[in-house]
């Protein structure tokens, strides 16, 4: 450990969580400056005032760093899908909602404010578990709305709804997945809301 | 010129059409087997027995080579995808033959047969004049069949023709587009099939 850095080496339970959350807001904010890729653990104790090996001491390595960051990241994301669907009334809106709302903040979060997009391509390339967890989140959001929708007369009941489900979960990915929307940004603003109508289309009883 | 290699110099017109093909046809099997990224022009030509400076007489670059082999590759890819729904007669049957075949065609073109990944991976970053091509083919052959479909009776006919075309061609285009049927491997055996039903739904009068 670096002598010339002063850190804290009695670490309970609260204070240990405050450090690595230290960490994890330090080497997010590096990490959007100066990408995820060409990052090492190194420069991420440099730039928070930390050794390395003190570092080591709260994550294994940067991917773990980047996996926090990033599962933090997609709770955001899914809050706001989330709020935006069930602030709609009708089963309709939800769907349009629900492909605008995460066409626009996977965007949001990956290309335009946050710039996290090397976290999100390697979250997804290597299938980090925050991922898969959001995954399953979109599939449950999609089945509630579809159950929903029937419920209330809106959909059509006669197409198994697992099938529908995955079905409409094919069509909104294109638009979710950060290394799918990157080939897909000439046509992010329309796109979503036109799969969204031919989604609804499909759902009509 | 290098010496130690004859080529012939007197170019006319079909001699001329022969040397490129032969170049081509050369080039595409050195890609297929080395890659087309680490490939130069140098490696070509030796591998083809020319020298440079003879290859530069009838390709500006390597790209220029890999526009041919893209475009002959797609063309094969269209006759293919355009066999599969004209044998077809009803136009439920189209569509589902459209997203299969498009998809099956695809991964074999790019991942297992040819490997020809790399050239479709410039092709598509790049936007080569031979992909634009595919896309309007892609697009009229959708529009053929949605015509097709509602002039019997068997698709609605309340959407505007253009706007079913597009959101059609939304859900096909990630089991068609190289970079994302490559992010798609895991679900390009079931999820085109899926889609199809979907569209097929969103169609029904």
């Amino acid at each position: 450990m670096s002598d010339t850095i002063s850190e804290p080496t009695d670490l309970r339970g609260p204070e240990e969580h405050d450090i690595r959350g230290q960490i994890v807001v330090a080497a997010a904010e590096h990490f959007r400056r100066y990408g995820y890729y060409k990052t090492t653990v190194s420069d991420l104790a440099r730039a928070i005032g930390f050794s390395k090996a003190y570092v080591y001491k709260f994550f294994a390595s940067k991917q773990a760093i980047g996996e926090v960051i990033c599962g933090q990241c997609l709770d955001r994301l899914m809050v706001e899908v989330k709020e935006a669907v069930h602030e709609a009334e009708r089963p309709q809106e939800k769907i349009r909602r629900l492909f605008s709302t995460a066409a626009k903040a996977g965007l949001n979060l990956w290309f335009h404010d946050f710039k996290l997009y090397e976290i999100a391509a390697s979250a997804a390339t290597e299938n980090w578990a925050p991922v898969g967890r959001y995954e399953r989140q979109i599939e449950a959001l999609i089945e509630e709305i579809v159950i929903a929708g029937r419920q209330s007369g809106a959909f059509e009941r006669k197409t198994p709804l697992d099938e529908t489900t995955r079905a409409i979960n094919h069509a909104l990915r294109p638009y979710m997945h950060p290394l799918l929307l990157e080939h897909n940004l000439d046509r992010a603003d329309s796109a979503p809301l036109e799969l969204a109508s031919l989604v609804l289309r499909s759902l009509a009883p």
